[in-house]
C-alpha cells in the first residue's frame, strides 16, 4: 500500500470509525459468541498472496464486531471507563506516522520534551505539589507509564532500592538478599494506598498513612487510577489532600480523561530515585547532551526500552476541550451517577452499599446474594445493559460505572427501568 | 467534537500523514534543537477554554516537527529499524475506535480470540515447534507485549516461581528468600539468550546452550526482538534452530515486520508457567467462562492489567502483504546491508567488524578509536544521515542499520558517498 492507496483507504477508515461510534447505541452492548467461535471463521495460516482492503474491511462487520464488547457503548456500566475521544483519535494517527521510540532525548528531542510539559501541564491542572513538577530545574517530574500496574512496579522496585542503599550504606557487610529478606511492603486489602479502588471507589486517609510514612521513611505510593481524573475539578481535590506526603504518585488519564488507552500518569519527588534504580547505558544509546543535568532520558524511567510518542495525545486533549470542557466531563459523569443513586434509593427494594463520591454506584436488592447473583445473570444476559458485580464484606453488589462518553440521563433512566424489570423476574421466580 | 467534525479532521490527518511519508526524504533526519527547546514555545498551563484544531495543526509543524528525529526517513540507520506500514496504521484507528481493554476473554472475545489466532499465524511463519502453539487445546500459546523487556521480566518471574514451587514441593521447611538467594540466572554479556544482538546482531549457540538447560532444569528464554522477523524466510530460519529446547521465546514484529509499535511477539510451552506466577482474580473480572479450561485472559500473562486490541495490526498486515510480501520486504533489506558491507570492503581504509547476517553493518575506520570518534561525530553533525555507535570488546565500531521501509540502493549509495567524505574530512583533520 503506497500513500496515495492510504489517503483512499484511511478516509474510508475514518469514516467506518465515525459510523461505528455514531451507531454505537444501536449495537448489541455484550456479544453473543461462544468461546472458540473466531477461530473456525478464519484460515489456519497466512495467506502466501495480499488479500485485498476490500476483504479485510468486510470481514470487520463478519468476525471482528460478533465477538466485540462494546465498551463505548452509552449502556455499558461495567468495570471502569476507558477513555475514548476524536482529540485522541487524530494525536494517534499521528503518533503512528511520526512513528518514533523515545528512550532517549536524543531518539526524538520532542517525544521527551511535550511529555515533560504535558505531565507539568496536567500535575498543574491537578494542583499537585511543585515538588512533584520537572519546571525547568525541578528534582521531581512526571512519566507516561502504560499502566497504574506498571507505576505501581515502579514505584515497588526504586522503593526497595533506595532502602538497599541506604541500608549497604549504613552496613557494608549486609547482602543483598538479606535486605529482601526483612522487607515489607505495607498495603490494605485493595492494594498499596489508594484513591478510588476499583470495588467501590473508597478512599484511604492520607493525612493519617502519610505523616507515618514520613516518619519511618517508608516510600509512600499513592494510586489513584480511576478517581485521580476527578481531582482537575477543585469540588473533588480535597479527595488528593496528603500527597503532599507521597513519595510517587499516579493515575490514568485514559481511565477519566478523555486520553485513549494507554496514559498512565506517574509523577516522583526525586527522578534520582528512578533512574538510580534502572539506569541502563549501553554504547548504542549514549548521546552528546545525556551528561548536562537537565536532559530527560525516559528509558530509566519505566520496564521497557521502547515508548511511543504519547504525550500527543494528552495535548490534543487538553487543547481541545480546555481544563473546563474536561471539568464539565468529569462533572456530567458524576451528576449521572448520583442520579442514578436516588433511583435507587427511592426503591425500597434495593439498597446502596457504599458512599457514591464519583462515578460509580454499588447497589443491590435487600436480600442474599444468591438473589443478587440471580439479577446480575439476568441482567447481563439479556444483553440490553452490561454490569459487573463485587464483594463488599462478603456481600455480592452490583457495579453500575458510569463509562461512555456519550452517556446522557436518558439511557442511566433506561438502564435503571431494566435493572427493575429484570429485578421483578428475579424475585418473581423466587417467589415460587 | 463530534463525528461530523471527526470526518472532516480525521480525513485532514490523513493528509497530513500521506504528505508527512511521503516527503519524509526531504526533511533533516536529526534535529537542530538543544535541550529544553519545546518548553518556552508553549504555554505554562493547559489552556481554560478549548484551542481551535487549526491552531493545533500549525504548531504541529512550528513546535512538534523541528523536534522529531526522523525514524522512518530513508536516511537513518540508527539503532533498530521500527516498524512502520500503512495497514498498521488503518489498523491501529479500527483498535483506537473500539477501545476496548483486553484484560479477559469476556472484556472483549474478538480481541483475546484474534491475538491467540495471530500469534499461531506468526508461529506457523517461523516454523516455531507446535508445542509453542495454543491450537484448539495446546498447552502453550503466545501472547503479544508491549516489549521484549517486558517478555523477558515474564520470562525471568515465571521461571523463578516455577522453580520456588519445585524447590518448596521438594522442602516444605524453605522460605521463600531463602531460595531466592540462591537462584542464579546465567545470561552472556548481552542478556538472557539472545539471535541477533544490538550491538552486532550476533547469535547464541541454541544448539550448545539449549540441551544442558534441559538437563539441568533451568529455564530457557530466547530473545531474538530484531532478528525474529527474518526467521519468516526459509534461508535464515536455521537461525532459530535449537529454538526447540527453549520454555519461551519472543521477537518484535515492531521492529522488522512492518507492525508499529508496540507488539512484542512472546510464546511459551507451557501456559500454565505464566498464568500460575501471576493469576488475578478479583470478583469484578471474573465471568461465566473463566473456569472452562478452553478460555485464555490475557491479564494473567503480562504484567500490566489493562491491553489494547493489537492483533488487529498483525491481521491486517499479515493479510495485506502476503506471507511473500513480507519475506520479500526482508529479503530486500539484507539484500541492502550487503550492498552496504561490499562497498565497505572496496575501501581499504575501512573494515568491517562483524559478520553481516541481515539487515546490520559494524564497520570503522582502521585505526584508533578517537578517528572513528571523529568521524562519528562529523556524520551525526551534518545531519544529512543518522547513525549510532557500539563497542565491540574495545573497539569503538559505527552501525549502519538498514530501517526506513523506504529505503532503497540510491540511499544506500548516497549514504556511503557521504560517510566517505567525512572520513576523508577526518583523516584530512588528522594529518594536520
Amino acid at each position: 500500500m503506497n500513500a496515495s492507496e492510504f489517503r483512499r483507504r484511511g478516509k474510508e477508515m475514518v469514516d467506518y470509525v465515525a459510523n461505528y461510534l455514531e451507531g454505537i447505541e444501536g449495537r448489541q452492548v455484550y456479544p453473543d459468541v461462544e468461546p472458540g467461535y473466531l477461530r473456525p471463521l478464519i484460515p489456519a495460516a497466512a495467506p502466501q498472496e495480499p488479500d485485498t482492503f476490500e476483504d479485510i474491511i468486510s470481514d470487520i462487520e463478519k468476525i471482528i464486531m460478533p465477538g466485540v464488547t462494546h465498551w463505548h457503548s452509552p449502556y455499558f456500566f461495567a468495570y471502569f471507563p476507558t477513555a475514548s475521544s476524536y482529540p485522541a483519535m487524530l494525536a494517534d494517527m499521528l503518533c503512528g506516522a511520526i512513528g518514533c521510540i523515545g528512550f532517549s532525548w536524543a531518539a526524538s528531542p520532542a517525544c521527551t520534551e511535550l511529555e515533560t510539559v504535558m505531565m507539568d501541564w496536567l500535575g498543574k491542572m491537578l494542583e499537585l505539589p511543585e515538588a512533584f513538577l520537572a519546571g525547568k530545574a525541578g528534582e521531581g517530574g512526571g512519566v507516561i507509564q502504560g499502566s497504574a500496574s506498571e507505576a505501581t512496579l515502579m514505584a515497588l522496585l526504586a522503593a526497595r532500592t533506595k532502602v538497599i542503599h541506604r541500608l549497604q550504606a549504613e552496613s557494608p557487610d549486609l547482602t543483598q538478599a538479606a535486605i529482601m529478606e526483612k522487607l515489607v511492603a505495607y498495603s490494605s486489602d485493595q492494594v498499596v494506598a489508594t484513591l478510588g479502588t476499583t470495588t467501590c471507589c473508597s478512599f484511604d486517609n492520607l493525612l493519617e498513612v502519610g505523616p507515618i510514612c514520613n516518619k519511618e521513611d517508608v516510600w509512600l505510593h499513592i494510586d489513584a487510577a480511576y478517581a485521580g481524573s476527578a481531582f482537575i475539578c477543585p469540588e473533588f481535590r480535597p479527595l488528593l489532600n496528603g500527597v503532599e506526603f507521597a513519595d510517587s504518585f499516579n493515575f490514568n488519564p485514559h481511565k477519566w480523561l478523555l486520553v485513549n488507552f494507554d496514559c498512565s500518569a506517574m509523577w516522583v519527588k526525586k527522578r534520582a530515585d528512578l533512574t538510580g534504580a534502572f539506569r541502563l547505558d549501553p554504547t548504542y544509546l549514549k548521546h552528546s547532551h545525556q551528561d548536562s543535568g537537565f536532559i530527560t532520558d525516559y528509558r530509566h524511567w519505566q520496564i521497557p526500552l521502547g515508548r511511543r510518542f504519547r504525550s500527543l495525545k494528552m495535548w490534543f486533549v487538553f487543547r481541545m476541550y480546555g481544563v473546563k470542557g474536561l471539568q464539565a466531563y468529569i462533572r456530567k459523569h458524576v451528576q449521572l451517577s448520583h442520579e442514578f443513586e436516588s433511583l435507587v434509593r427511592q426503591d425500597p427494594r434495593f439498597e446502596i452499599c457504599a458512599e457514591v463520591t464519583l462515578g460509580l454506584v454499588c447497589f443491590r436488592l435487600k436480600g442474599s446474594n444468591k438473589v443478587n447473583e440471580a439479577l446480575l445473570q439476568r441482567i447481563n444476559s439479556a444483553k440490553k445493559i452490561h454490569l459487573v458485580p463485587c464483594h463488599l464484606r462478603d456481600k455480592f453488589v452490583l457495579r453500575f460505572a458510569i463509562c461512555s462518553r456519550t452517556v446522557e440521563s436518558a439511557h442511566v433512566q433506561v438502564a435503571w427501568e431494566h435493572i427493575k424489570e429484570m429485578a421483578a423476574n428475579v424475585l418473581q421466580a423466587e417467589r415460587k
